[in-house]
């Protein structure tokens, strides 16, 4: 059996990433980080969709200790809105896919997977950086220059099924996977119930709305 | 002045790196990893290197929790003999510089670098895979296409000014640069005296040797 690393940060793209996979039959690992988010929703939701995926996973916490995002400091504003911005958002952490996909790939080199799969996605959030195709090509062809696997010949894949695709798109593959959207979180805030005033909150309604059906996380 | 990340372990190579950083005017702030290696002292190293080259110094911890290599696991055997390997050594941490440098790209972005220094080198270690030109080149590829900095039109080089020298030459550069030998540590082994029987410690003999001057953190 093929084995893959999923990046799962507990939202939904990555579970739906997490269902593409495990759909093409490969043995499944999932890998979540600890980075000093502004809460711990996202990581229970993580926790959640593996343990009813029946898969591996693995938490680690990693030290990002410079600051200067949203996402990491409480004293930036999150974004408002759900227009589309043509700038990069306050939640952007500086390097952080780069980062997490290293852990993948020795991760994955360790197990012997043969892919890692990623939920990044250049359309709704396309003030990302490192969510774009060009990069992830660009790292997947560096990263098989720099490891034992790859000097033995052995290539590893970074897929990204949802790259292109958007929030509605994205919703309407998780409904076909049957991913259990009722584990996912996107709010940026850690409250007991989803804001639904943050740009992840707004995007993700709108989508379930354009679709005509309720979002089972957000009752 | 031009700022710049130094990936700094403490050995000889790394230190020399700082140092060459230096001398191009760069002002340095040092990344030292904490990733479960066999002992602290290439960390006491380190920390006595930045004091004296009076520059800034931080020291990350990070999880490798994946073990697999002889520097993580005391249970793997340490490589032995000064004879060139043609296969990758016990000591091989898969994706250590991939993760490491992408730590400094996240650093490097949130002060505004413009370079990032590694004492990679494919001539004595040619066995490890990340540090091998090809590779660096190809991920600096890859970073430059996925952070802020380069989307805003400004290049991150990886520096890697001894990619090509042989020990001895490293040496003798680190002698030109006034690099604070003393400070430095090589041997895998943690303990009071380098052991003098490892790889690492017979690699740096034989390049003092050739050179014709005694060791001076070797006494």
């Amino acid at each position: 059996m093929k084995r893959a690393v999923v990046l799962l940060s507990g939202g939904i793209d990555s579970a739906t990433t997490l269902y593409y996979a495990l759909n093409k039959g490969y043995q499944v690992f999932c890998l979540t980080f600890d980075y000093g988010q502004r809460h711990k929703k996202e990581i229970y939701s993580a926790k959640a969709l593996t343990r009813s995926a029946k898969c591996r996973w693995r938490l680690l916490k990693v030290e990002l200790p410079w600051k200067g995002s949203a996402l990491l400091d409480k004293r930036i504003k999150l974004p408002k809105g759900k227009k589309r911005r043509s700038n990069i958002p306050s939640t952007y952490v500086p390097g952080r896919n780069i980062i997490f996909l290293s852990y993948a790939v020795s991760y994955a080199e360790t197990i012997g997977a043969d892919a890692i799969f990623i939920g990044a996605n250049q359309v709704d959030y396309s003030g990302y950086p490192d969510c774009r195709l060009s990069f992830i090509e660009a790292f997947t062809d560096a990263i098989n220059r720099g490891t034992k696997a790859a000097q033995k010949g052995k290539r590893l894949k970074i897929e990204a099924p949802l790259i292109n695709k958007t929030k509605k798109d994205i919703i309407k593959a998780a409904l076909r996977l049957k991913v259990p959207l009722k584990y996912t979180w996107s709010c940026y805030k850690g409250l007991r119930k989803p804001c639904a005033r943050c740009d992840a909150c707004l995007i993700r309604e709108e989508a379930f709305k354009r679709i005509g059906i309720q979002d089972p996380a957000y009752k």
